[in-house]
This record gives C-alpha cells, structure tokens and sequence, in this order.
C-alpha cells in the first residue's frame, strides 16, 4: 500500500496553484489542474502534485525568506545549473515578486565568472527568449 | 611581454581592499596584499591580483544590484557548486551585507530540493563550521 | 507565522528513524531524535526534520520500487555527484538492502566510462574507507 | 603508428552489436553497423567502435550485475547529468531488461529532491516524448 | 552612478573583435559590434562588451600559452560542461589556431572515458553539425 | 562466468606502468603493480588493471595527439570537475610532458571565467600543494 496514498495537503497545494497562476499565469495553473485531475483518476496524485504542493505551495510561502529572496535563488539556481524550464518559470516568478529585468541582467553579468561565461551566455539566451515571449 | 603588465585598475584593487577587510577580517585583506607584494616582485601581478580587483573591487560595486542581493547571488552559486572556499567567504559577505544566519540556514534548506540533499547537507556542515570559528 | 509550524507527519517520522536506526546504527539514529529535540526547542522542527520525514520515512518506503532498487539510484546519485556524506550514508543503507560488496565495487567500475575515472576514483576511496570503518 | 589498429575486440563487438539490436532496435545496431564500415574504411575503427565494444559488448555482459541493475544504474546516471541522447537509449534498454514504466517514473520522482526538481522535470519530458514514439 | 562606465578598454576590445573576425567571422565579429553600438546607446557598454574585451581582447592575447593551447584548454572546458554556443565559438577558434579536426575528434575521445560517453556523445554531435555548417 | 576474465592486454599493461613510473615515480607505478597482484590472485584482474591498462597503457600512448596535448586535455578536465587525486596525477604527468608550472597556472588563470573562479580557486590550491611536495 501507498504510504501517502490520499495524503496530498490540500491548503499547500490551493496554495500553489495560487502562486503559479499568479506569477506564471492561466494556462500554468490551469495545466496543474488538469494533470491533478488526471493523477487523481489513475492513482499518481500523490507523486505528480508533489512539485506544486511542497515547492509552490509550501516552500515559497515560508516567512524565513520574502517571495523576491526566493525568486532569486531559485533564479541563481537554475542558472548555474542551466535547467531550461525551470529557469523560464522562475524568471516569470522573478518578475512577478519585483525583481526588474535590470536586474536579472546583471543577475547573469555577476555569475559570469563564478559559474563560467558558457553557461551565463545560454541562460541570457533563453531569458531574452522569454522576455520577447512575453512582450509579444 | 604581457599585454595586461601593470594594467591593475588601482583604483578598484583598493575597493576590493577595503571590502575584504570588512567583510573577511583584517587577515584576509592582509593575506591579499602580501600576494599583491610578492606578485609585483615576480611580475605577475596582472594575474593574482585579479580576483580581488574584478570580483571583490569592480564587480560587488556596482550599482544594479545592491550588496545584500549580491551576496545572496554568491552564496547560492558556492552552494550549488558546493565550493568550500568561496562559499566559506561568501558566508561572511553575506552576513556583513545584511543576511541573517536564519536567513542563510533558510536559504540551504529552500535549495535542497532545487539542487539536492547531498549538496546543500555538505553546503551546512561547512557553514555551520564557519559559525563555530567565528563564535569561538 | 510559519505554515508547516507544528506540521511533522509523525508517522513518516517514525518509519524514517526507525529505518535509519537499522541501516546506519544507532548511533545515527540517536543524533536525529537530539537534532529533533534541539529543533522542537527553538522552533524549527520542520525544517530540520524534512529529510528525515520525507527522505528516510516517506520516499524510500514507497512500494513502486523495492529497498534494494531505491539505494541503488541513491547509490548511483551519490557517486555521479560526488557526495561524500550521503554516498557514505547510502553505502551503509545499499548494503543493508541486499546489495553486496561486491555489486557496489561492479557498480563504481561500470559508472567509470560513463561519468568519468576521476570521479569513480575518488567514490571508490570512500567506500573503501567505509567498508574499512565497518570492519574495524 | 597506431597501438590499437585492427585490434577491435570482434566478439565483444558482436555482442554489443546484438544488444543494441535487441533493446534499441534494427536502426539504431544497423547505424552503428554503418559506422563500423565507414570507420574500417577510413582507419578509424579503434576509435569509432569503442562504445559498442567496451560499453554494449563488454561492460553490460558483466556477470557481477544483471542487465535489469545495470539498466537502472545507466538511466540514474543520465538523468542526473541530463544527457538526452543516453538517456534515450538506456530508458530503452531499461524497459528491454524488464523495468516498467511505473518504475522508471518512480526512479524520476525518488531522484528529484536528490538531484534537484530542475533536472528530474527536464528528464521526465524526454523520457515521456520517448514513450509516445514508442507509443506512435 | 556606475563605477565603470566609460571604462571599456579599447585596446583589448579592438583586440577581441579582430580575433573574433578571424576566427568565427565577419558575421559574428559584426554582431558583436552591433550589440556594442547599441550598448553604448542604452549605458550598458561596461557589460554587454565585457566577453569581447576580457576574453577575446585580453586573455587569449597573453603570451604565457600560444592560441593553440588556449584553444584546447577552451575546447576541453566546453565539451566537459557540454555548453554548446561556447563550444560551437571555440571549435572554431581551435581550428583557426591550427588544431586539426582528427585532434579535435581524438580529443573528444580521449575525454570519453574521464567526463563520460553521454556528455561527449552529445559534444561530437555539436562538433559534426558545425564541421557540416563549416563545409555547406 | 567472466567474459573478460584473464583478458588484461599485457602490451598495454606493461605501457601503462612504464608511463606511470616515468610520470608518477616508482611509489606509484610500485602500487599499481601490487594491486595488479593482488587481483590476479582474487581474481578481479580485469577490473582493478582497466584504468593502468586503458588509460596509461592505451589513451595516452595513441599517435593522433602528442602526449604535452593529451597531459593538458587531462589537466583541464580535472580542473573543471575539480577531482583533486587525478588533478595531482595529471600535474605529474603534465610537468612529465614538458608543460611547465608557469604554463599550468596560467591554464588555471584563462579557465576561471569559463569554469568558476569557485573551482580555480580550489584547484590552484590542490596545484600548489602539489608543488610544495615536489619540492620537498
């Protein structure tokens, strides 16, 4: 038997799909709902809402740290390791917790030589990639 | 000849000076000038002064980002990387710029699913550690 | 106020100590419950509870893979990554699975080509020295 | 002159070429075929054949694990590197030596908080475009 | 106020831009240039011209290792953080020192077995487009 | 049973530990002959011989590249991954192979920006340790 079976916590996880739908917009959100809705029919709940449950629901509602602390080290995160998607979300979570586009720039600017020139160069590639998506 | 000979921005390598001595104590700053002595008696001070003039002395300078986003920055780059030196120095700048221990102890528990268990429990060991020397 | 304040699932608690007590000994196992009291004391039981809770109580007792299997990719993350306090950890857990010395030796020397000498090198000092501990 | 010309291990080869055949299909071990024509053609063959022989051929012929751990051992190692193209091929070979997709899921989300989210979610959207061409 | 503005060094720029014409040519040297026009425009010379005046400008011109080296030492770096844009600039940066494409080929073999078969595979598939590009 | 077993290419073998005596010193090669023996006896020959044998017997002796260009392809690997005991054996070989230690720290200097001054900073420690015990 599951463990966790049935044992999503409700309030994190109406918590972060709040979040992402206010920081990452309808169509996030709302694909969160579907898979939430398709997990609960084929018994993966517990495994597929863990991501929006425990880090949008959970972590970053945490008060030991603002919303905009954290969107930075996600940010700083994603950089450094050069994780596409994650990094596209969290720029917009970036953005919406008041960070300027200044400074993300120069985000990127100061890890250039403390995470190397060719990994800042393909993460100001997919950030510029998403400012234009998003101005489009 | 070396094109960069005797090139130090001297005006930055006294910023980055005076921001160690703050941040790192009297005997990191110390430590740097006696490698700037020794590196301008062999001639390669173009090289061993240069971290201390573009990381310590131009980049932290700069006016897009303010110190305590800075240090933030840095201190989750060591993290990610798990850096022992940086991120030992790192701590200190982050504490003199304004970070609290709570909000650094946070900030590895916030990375641990982001970058891994493994990481961010080495990342404390080395932290706590550097709380000891410096309460000792 | 904190969200998760007062939130441990003591359940997974227990099932985590208790398999820590049986793969790693107790030794470990009591520097957790110290760690846990410490934390309940100054409040921040759940934070330093997390891995405990969710690594060693809830994730590795889930039924779609075996114990075996589970300290396997544990095994695997660690020397990939080079941790040396979790691969430690791991090995000790790997063995109490079923894996063999034997099998742990194999897998360093099938890793090598894939994630490189260097690194399998360094894995393979560790384990060595681990297995040296256990047989003292 | 080259130490190794000529020197490809044919039966490791042969073996290599047959699990690849067996786990990855006709096209993938006809490819590698192709190459090894080209490559005996142009002097190359020592360097070219290599990872059929040492990787296909001979490492997982080992009998100190079966083809169902080694699996499991390669597809952790991809995942946490993110390496599409081998990932690709040992989810293959993976579901050829008996893992089911459940468990290869299950491996993704036990890896997550240990390699971080970033990396585990870019992976499971490779390995699910992976099981709708299987699919196709 | 900015700390460096104005501070562009033009010897190392003009430096950067003819190494980079030479190397990866007009079209790339061009679109450096234009990201300068434009830099100076909006007041971010200081960043935006930063990799082509400490990086083409300065460090490849040091007379401590000759182009050929630097280039290796370029080439080794990217393949083993597999970033591709960074590898794309130096394979031809490696070419125009005078490193051949069967050194270029035997050093993405040699890295196989110490960085691993998965980031090398993918490496030499960036090196085979951009030989293909290169003779189109 | 074994595919490999009693399967040490002795031409190769024998290279390997001239080259590691030539490079590393007699302790070294001294070791790894010992290991050898102790193999043969236990019976995990194949094993315990395959980086003397593929590596020093074999990669390094191949005519496409000459050993100085193979020994800095190591040593920048090592860097970058910072694996401190094949950085010390890749030193020793590179100091072999006619690099100098003006030449190894200026590799460590042009890699900082592109690998992390993080890392470089942690390897030219691991360098100059080196040297000391050279010295000595």
């Amino acid at each position: 038997m599951d463990e966790r079976d049935g044992d999503v916590n409700e309030e994190h996880f109406a918590a972060g799909i709040a979040l992402m739908r206010a920081a990452l917009g309808d169509a996030a959100a709302d694909a969160a709902l579907a898979r939430h809705a398709a997990a609960l029919a084929d018994g993966t709940a517990d495994r597929v809402d863990f991501a929006v449950e425990s880090a949008w629901g959970f972590m970053l509602h945490r008060p030991q740290l603002n919303l905009r602390d954290r969107a930075l080290i996600l940010l700083v995160n994603d950089i450094v390791q050069l994780r596409r998607d994650a990094l596209r979300d969290h720029v917009r979570l970036a953005l919406y917790a008041g960070l300027t586009r200044a400074e993300i720039d120069e985000t990127l600017f100061q890890l250039a030589p403390y995470c190397g020139f060719p990994t800042t160069r393909e993460a100001g590639t997919i950030v510029r990639e998403l400012y234009a998506e998003i101005d489009a």
